[in-house]
């Protein structure tokens, strides 16, 4: 008989499931639910752009309707396919995404009496009112905590647990007080789904708990009294209300419970997972190795890569952060990204491309896609810094530009496109450098998004860039595969995560191998790269620039 | 009774006409003439792009159309107008623009035998086949003769006369050999007006002779046998058959001949000046005057300024040239320029600009100027350097390219667009900077060419940048202007050249004055420009540029 797992995956704008054949890793159906509150289910603030919100009623209802429906079209395309075959479920949500809750765990904003607060409801992902706490947070642990800022790159920011407590605190004293504990919505989930609501008892995710949370083992788990007293007393009670353990995503959250199993069709009892943020079991899902760095391309970049702590890694600066078990057991989860990539190449379509490369948006995409790929390195004379949107890793710093320098009276457009292309891989692998130096192999990349699958000249750039075998997973929703995989493995189906992935990832079409001669080109304009790069990026860095243009100009002669 | 002065013009693909009355200024008739022979009057080769020839039967041709045409249409347009009013001839012309002659001083192109050789043909100003030599000149005055070096910036060009001849001589030997000496276009044609065309007697202009074939008092003239035997000992022998004395343009080369005075309807004897270079001449016709620089905008810049050598001037390193009496009579004139300006607009408008602007080049330009304007100094954030076309002055480095830095995901093509407009202020503020640390003073600008009258946003942006008033020529065509005003001082209808353009020369709608709050703004871009040109330009800089784009960012926050 086969088996199937159910992945929830529950995204910015909406949620989705997906059911997943464990014996040949068909994806058999799958169905989104569009948050109904708010705008495009964000609830915003129209006086102040950094307030980003979710109803929790809204995970509820969508929680009922991507299963339900999702079973219905599992069960039309597969006649092998029944809800007794489903052996487990599990989950993956944006995050860091924290709710009040009450004694019982149930959100504030579920009760008619904070039902209209935007305080007491889920604090988004994106939700930038604790700009101002989160730079309280980082310069108390500068003094206090170094070790906690090691975990996570130097700074600690407003889209983490910590900041949105403490600002919630502040803004909504009323709503803080009659919180008893905060929990992240991939927590709730799973709580919601076995039952174990009580906040106290559900069992946590180590994912969110990670850096996010300041939670490592190292030092006993959530950061200490003394150090949440200083940021605010009410913190370092709150600490007895939250938990003092968190778990890796292919432990059992607990059954599926009775009035759920109802609800939803399925049999009670099956395994529910603990649940974890979508990156992580995106990458996952896309066959995310030791070796095998994982790279969601999309308007920005999330580079997930997992290591043996054996020798102990060492704390490497610059990345995001580094959490034992975050992606998968038995591994420290090493987070990493770029701040702009699709946004850089979107921003270039939309702002200086004439309209003679076509008309629409996606015309204009695809011939500079087309006139791009048929230049050879260092053929155009150009080069970029990918920072139009700050630099996330390794620099950690938001106030930095973009930069192209190379123009002649001849530059096109397209010329342009590709050396942005570019810039946004040598940023990939000025972040791979820096884990290697750190003693972190990595030997592939494994691609998901949008760009990896609709620009193949991306992809070759990229392994030319990188010199190293560049691959698409096979999956569109690698985030939902990866919470179905460890449903499977929570209720035993695999005997851990990477059989699971041995049995379901696919990569799609052909691998992209590395060009010798690209790859000696690009590793002269990368040198370059690198003196822009540690020039306006680091104030240490000292030296002559009377070399750049001139290379560049050699260069492109010689590819000529 | 009223007077009239002609200028004529020959430009690189038509010559014109211009008649004015020297009691008001008033232009009363112009007619232009195009060249008939090769590609819109330059022949060419489709084998080599380098070449670039005239045919001087062209010259000869248009002299007749130009003046004839001119002086019917000043007695249509002027009452009081008679070719009896005219009392002098002015001549301005591209170059250095060669031609070989025979010893009647007759072009050898003139002649049946030589009439379809592209070799002896005028050597139009543009021709770049003699780019080895002009390197060969280099390198030997480096070691030789530094002090010739030293006039024009350092190198010598392959626009120049030298580098032309010797060129000539290698690739034409018969057409060296049939030779007897070599006259410039500008000086060519007071000598066709005034019937004095033996090579030996006829007026030479000290403008063309000038740093283009290294002609200077202090070494005595021409460039001395010994030096010009290195290059080939045919130069050495050449050098008896050219010239010991140039003259300024206000001297009289002769009076009109009695032949050509017949031909053109003109009386005989009425003053012919010496010739001058056309980008000289606009100066004068401009305003230029000891403080007033005179700034060509056009695809490139030609900026030109006069100065007292009293106390004697030191030589300038990075300006083009330094030659006493090439633009007015006693004063130094000191020639430089920018490589590219009117041309990276253009290069943005094609290759960066969305339809969104506008259809029509025109239509790109006139709402990215309106979109520009609007913005404040510093707003957008950016900052680019003026080197698509490599630096002309003060680095004299073909061999750089643009940059611009600053970007961000919300960056416009106006914002681009006026970031470059910024630059090439820059760029004309290091040229000015240059002469003033050489004790030059410059107070004001005056500009013309069609880039200056049709942006009040770029003439605005100049004047905040250089701190100085900047005003627009009131003519259209200050070259011939320039030329006619130097035919009524050769004619004695005036002192000098300053009184001349004191009756003559006119602005153009208002004086762009410097506002000071923009002022300040631009100092603080002006330093980090300064930074970037001498880091990326110059191989002496080292130092850091971390502070760059954290000023511009704090810039920007604070204009916005």
């Amino acid at each position: 008989m086969a088996r199937y797992a159910i992945g929830l995956d529950y995204g910015t704008n909406s949620c989705r499931s997906l059911i997943v054949n464990l014996d040949n890793g068909t994806e058999v159906a799958s169905h989104v639910y569009a948050y109904p509150s708010g705008q495009m289910g964000v609830i915003v603030d129209p006086r102040d752009p950094n307030v980003a919100r979710q109803n929790p009623a809204d995970y509820r209802s969508g929680l009922i309707a991507i299963v339900v429906e999702g079973l219905k079209k599992a069960h039309a395309a597969d006649p092998a396919f029944s809800p007794d075959t489903v052996v487990g479920i599990g989950v993956d949500t944006t995050g860091s995404t924290p709710m009040p809750v009450d004694r019982s765990g149930t959100p504030l904003a579920l009760h008619p009496e904070f039902k209209d607060n935007p305080d007491a409801q889920a604090w988004l992902w994106k939700d930038h009112t604790s700009h101002a706490e989160a730079a309280e947070i980082t310069a108390l642990a500068g003094q206090m905590r170094p070790q906690y800022l090691a975990k996570c790159g130097g700074t600690y920011s407003s889209e983490w647990f910590w900041a949105k407590v403490l600002r919630l605190k502040r803004a909504a004293p009323r709503v803080f007080e009659a919180a008893f504990s905060f929990v992240e919505l991939c927590d709730w989930i799973p709580a919601v789904l076995t039952g174990i609501e009580d906040p106290l008892a559900l069992k946590r995710s180590v994912c969110a708990a990670g850096h996010k949370a300041l939670y490592a083992n190292v030092w006993g788990g959530l950061p200490d009294k003394a150090f949440l007293a200083a940021l605010d007393p009410a913190l370092a009670d709150l600490r007895d209300r939250l938990y003092a353990t968190a778990h890796t995503a292919d432990v059992k959250a607990g059954g599926l419970c009775a009035g759920w199993a109802k609800t939803l069709g399925l049999p009670a009892g099956i395994a529910v997972a603990v649940g974890a943020f979508d990156a992580h079991m995106g990458a996952v899902g896309a066959g995310c190795a030791a070796g095998k760095l994982a790279k969601i391309l999309g308007t920005s970049t999330c580079d997930l890569l997992v290591a043996r702590n054996d020798p102990p890694l060492r704390d490497i600066p610059g990345v995001c952060g580094m959490v034992d078990g975050s992606v998968m057991p038995g591994y420290i989860g090493i987070e990493a990204g770029q701040s702009a990539v699709g946004d850089i190449f979107l921003w270039c379509v939309n702002h200086l491309v004439p309209d003679a490369y076509g008309a629409s948006q996606g015309d204009k995409f695809a011939a500079l896609d087309e006139a791009a790929s048929k230049l050879k390195p260092g053929e155009s004379g150009l080069l970029a810094l990918d920072w139009n949107n700050g630099n996330r890793c390794v620099l950690t710093d938001v106030r930095l530009s973009g930069l192209l320098l190379g123009q002649t009276l001849h530059t096109t457009a397209a010329e342009i496109y590709r050396a942005l292309v570019e810039a946004t891989a040598f940023g990939a692998h000025m972040i791979i450098d820096r884990v290697r130096d750190y003693g972190v192999p990595v030997e592939q990349v494994i691609t998901c998004g949008g760009l990896s699958a609709k620009s193949p000249f991306l992809m070759q750039v990229y392994a030319d860039v990188l010199n190293m075998p560049m691959a698409v997973a096979a999956s569109d929703q690698t985030c939902a595969l990866g919470a179905a995989l460890f449903g499977a493995v929570a209720a035993g189906a695999f005997e851990n995560i990477e059989a699971a992935q041995a049995k379901v990832c696919r990569v799609r079409g052909r691998v992209y191998q590395p060009i010798p001669e690209n790859v000696a080109v690009y590793a002269e304009l990368f040198r370059l790269y690198r003196q822009l790069h540690d020039g306006f990026g680091t104030a240490a860095w000292s030296g002559g620039m009377a070399n750049v243009m001139k290379a560049l100009i050699a260069l492109r002669e010689r590819q000529r």
